[in-house]
C-alpha cells in the first residue's frame, strides 16, 4: 500500500506527527503538497480531495491520508488508524486506547503551545496580538508546560514495561510524538526548555533515544525533514520564552 | 457490565458528551463524582483514581471511565471505546475513523468555545481577561464558528446515507455530541446562534430529532442532567454574543 500524505509543503506542523510515524515504519508514501503541481500534485491537489474527498468523508484540515480510497483527517485519528499497520502499538485494544488517550493529551499540549503565539485568532499577525501572546505565554512557561510534562514524565516513571517507552516494552507511535514536541519546545522555549531539563529526565532520554533511531536519525539529516521555523505550530520569539 | 464515570458533579463539561453516549445506550452507569462520599464515592474518589489508576495508565484530566479493570480517558477516546459496545458507531472499521475524526473535530470546537472566555489561562477569573475575551469572541463569531458550522452542515448534505444522521443511515455517538454542541453555543451565545439557523437547517433539524429521542428526552427532563450555568465549557457573557 503506498500511502499519501497531505499537509502544508512549507512547515512541520501537525503533518509532522504522521510523517515521523510513517518514516519510522519504513512506509511507502509520498508527501503529495511537497511534490510538483506539473505531476498532477502540490497544494492544488491537496485542496481538490478537500473538496471532494470519496464518500463525501471531506476533512476539517490537512493534514489527511489517503489510503486506497479511504480518506482519513484529524492528526491522532491518523495515528489510529496506521499504528497497527505500521507496528507502532501494542496488539491488545486496551494498550492501543492507552496509546491514543496519551496522543490526544499530546495533541491538547500542541494546541496550547501554538496559542502562545496566536491567543486570539489565527487568522491575525502575530504582531497583532503580542500583549495577548506576552500573558498567555507567561501562564503557559509558569502553569500548562509544568503541569503537562510532569504527567508525561509521570506516565513514564509508572510505565510497567519500564520507563523507556511511554507503553509496554517496546516503541509505538506516541513516543515518536513525545520526541516531537520536546523538539519543537525546545525550538520555541530553549530557555525554558532548559530549566525545565532537570526534572524531567526520563523524558529526555526519551527524546534522545527516538532521536537516534537510525531510520529517524536518517530523516532527520534528510531533506524530507523541513526546519523549524515561524510558521509552524512551534516558533522562537524571544520575548515569548 | 457496569460503567463507573468520573466527571466534575455540578457542571455539564466534556463529561458530557460521555453522559449522552451512556443515557441513549441505556448503559448501566453510575455517575460516580456526584454520588455521596460516605458510600466511597463523591470528587475524592475521583481524585484517588486519578493517582492511582491500575496498569499505571493515569488520565490527565476528568473525564474518565472505568470499565472493569480499565481506566479511559479523553472524551473522544471514551467514546471511541463506548461506540461499539453501546451500539452507536458503524460495523465497519472506517466508518468508525470516520465517526471519531468528526468526533475529534467536534472537541476543537468546543475547546475553541471555550477559550472564548479564558483566551488567556484557565487558571484566572473571566474578569481578569475580559478585554482578550472581547477580542477572541469576536473572532469566534466572525470566522471560527461559522467555518466549524459550515463545514459539519456540508457533511451532513455529503452523507450518502442522507442528512438525518452525520454519518450512514443511523445514529452514532458524533449525531448526540453535535446536539450538545448546538445546545451549548445557543446557550452561550443565543444572538450569534440566531442569526445562524437559517444558514444551517441540517444540522438545527440533527438537533431537534436528537432532543426529541426518548430516551434523551428522558435524560434532558430528569435531574440526571446538570443545568448550563457560568463554570462550564460553554458561559453565557453579553458581552461576548
Amino acid at each position: 500500500m503506498r500511502y499519501e500524505l497531505y499537509y502544508w509543503p512549507t512547515i512541520q506542523g501537525r503533518g509532522e506527527f504522521v510523517r515521523l510515524a510513517l518514516e519510522e515504519g519504513a512506509a511507502d508514501y509520498v508527501d503529495v503538497a511537497r511534490m510538483p503541481e506539473r505531476k498532477g500534485m502540490g497544494v492544488p491537489a491537496m485542496m481538490r480531495l478537500m473538496k471532494e474527498a470519496p464518500a463525501g468523508r471531506l476533512p476539517y484540515a490537512p493534514p489527511f491520508l489517503k489510503a486506497g480510497r479511504q480518506v482519513i483527517a484529524q492528526t491522532a485519528n491518523i495515528l489510529l488508524f496506521l499504528g497497527p499497520r505500521l507496528a507502532l502499538v501494542p496488539r491488545a485494544e486496551a494498550g492501543r486506547l492507552w496509546v491514543h488517550q496519551l496522543q490526544l493529551t499530546i495533541a491538547d499540549l500542541v494546541s496550547e503551545a501554538h496559542d502562545t503565539h496566536h491567543p486570539i485568532a489565527g487568522s491575525l499577525y502575530y504582531d497583532e496580538q503580542k500583549p495577548e501572546a506576552k500573558r498567555r505565554a507567561g501562564n503557559f512557561r509558569a502553569e500548562r508546560l509544568p503541569k503537562f510534562l510532569g504527567y508525561l514524565e509521570n506516565v513514564l516513571a509508572h510505565n510497567p514495561g519500564g520507563d523507556r517507552h511511554l507503553v509496554g516494552r517496546s516503541l509505538s507511535y506516541v513516543d515518536l510524538s513525545m520526541f516531537q514536541v520536546i523538539e519543537g519546545l525546545r525550538y520555541a522555549f530553549p530557555r525554558t526548555m532548559e530549566g525545565m531539563s532537570r526534572k524531567h529526565p526520563r523524558l529526555m532520554a526519551l527524546h534522545r533515544r527516538v532521536k537516534d533511531r537510525p531510520r529517524i536519525a536518517a530523516y532527520l539529516a534528510s531533506d524530507r525533514r523541513i526546519p523549524f521555523n515561524q510558521h509552524g505550530i512551534f516558533r522562537h520569539y524571544p520575548e515569548l520564552d
